[in-house]
């Protein structure tokens, strides 16, 4: 099957190439950014993408000095909501009413969560906002390898000097991942090569009946 | 693009019509998931596969008694570690190791690891193997989507509840998120001809440079 086919030539890539990748081809990792499925349809979060070199330094120099956050093409960032608000979720449910109309039932629901989130603490909120950022991650992930564009998952950064660096408590954002897309350099990856590994099949799906 | 298509079709189905899924084509989702990438390799979660009509009534009694949890074909149950362990750690090393051979540096990571995640706190572990799950459950609903069967992302469940019933807790394991696979019953879900809504690609793309 080409997915499964794709997913097993994908690679957290840990040295790229430089080589541009067509802006197409970053349109449709974003366009299956944006259909990933969120929790009530919220999309708490956005994605920063970055292209200049200086940018890209100034963001390596929070990342543990990784060479793909400069080697790629372009970066992507993936910056949840830092809380749910009440204007954040009515702007959601006035865009969903533009597109499918006024209807009682998602009005009463918007109403619903509101009553339910607003008043969570900002960090569960920080956790659930940031758990359907890894959602549209994963798809960026996985339509990245179907385009067989190379892509790197980061969390090993600072995300403090990072939302610091891009302004991004300022817009009451929080940054999640990061994810360099471009092409692999084989010459340079020691990892490349290696075989992908994985746990026994019957030590990670479980059977129940 | 067929990736594009096939993520546009695909919605969080309401209702299922009973049809089974092939055995291959749940194979194939799970193999996605296997598949997916996790932090440092450690695939700190397990995916349970329930078929049974018993159980899956004994489910939907603690997920809100949404019908798709019965009217499915087969319900995925994401579960994550309820904690890293220096053991669970070394076992997804020594498999690495059985399938690399040993390197010094991955076994310096391993030890480095063990010292980082074993003396955090619980809690902060269990976001961040649920994260993982994230990615995972990610890859499973695109893959189900290539291959044209139906799912339902679900979070709106009782996790405590549901980790009793299954046992999760005595095998270290906390519920994050299910998904039932099989096919859509058009006729009786309500949402299944509304138009999908996504907020406007500029509010949701920051592009920076």
């Amino acid at each position: 099957m080409q997915f499964i086919k794709h997913l097993n030539w994908r690679y957290a890539t840990k040295a790229m190439n430089g080589k541009a990748v067509p802006q197409d081809k970053i349109d449709t990792i974003l366009e299956s950014v944006i259909l990933a499925p969120t929790s009530s349809g919220l999309q708490p979060f956005n994605v920063l993408v970055v292209k200049g070199k200086e940018l890209k330094e100034k963001i390596r120099a929070v990342a543990n000095d990784q060479t793909v956050v400069t080697d790629c093409s372009h970066l992507l960032i993936f910056a949840a909501w830092d809380n749910y608000t009440t204007d954040r979720i009515n702007r959601v449910f006035e865009n969903m009413q533009e597109k499918r109309g006024f209807n009682e039932r998602w009005d009463g629901y918007r109403k619903y969560i509101i009553d339910l989130y607003v008043n969570r603490p900002a960090e569960e909120n920080f956790v659930h906002t940031a758990k359907q950022a890894y959602i549209g991650f994963g798809f960026a992930i996985a339509a990245a390898a179907t385009l067989e564009v190379d892509a790197t998952p980061i969390e090993g950064f600072d995300p403090a000097k990072l939302d610091e660096l891009l302004g991004l408590r300022e817009k009451r954002l929080r940054s999640v991942t990061l994810l360099p897309l471009g092409y692999r350099d084989t010459q340079n990856d020691w990892i490349a090569d290696l075989p992908k590994v994985r746990m026994p099949k019957e030590e990670f799906i479980i059977e129940l009946d």
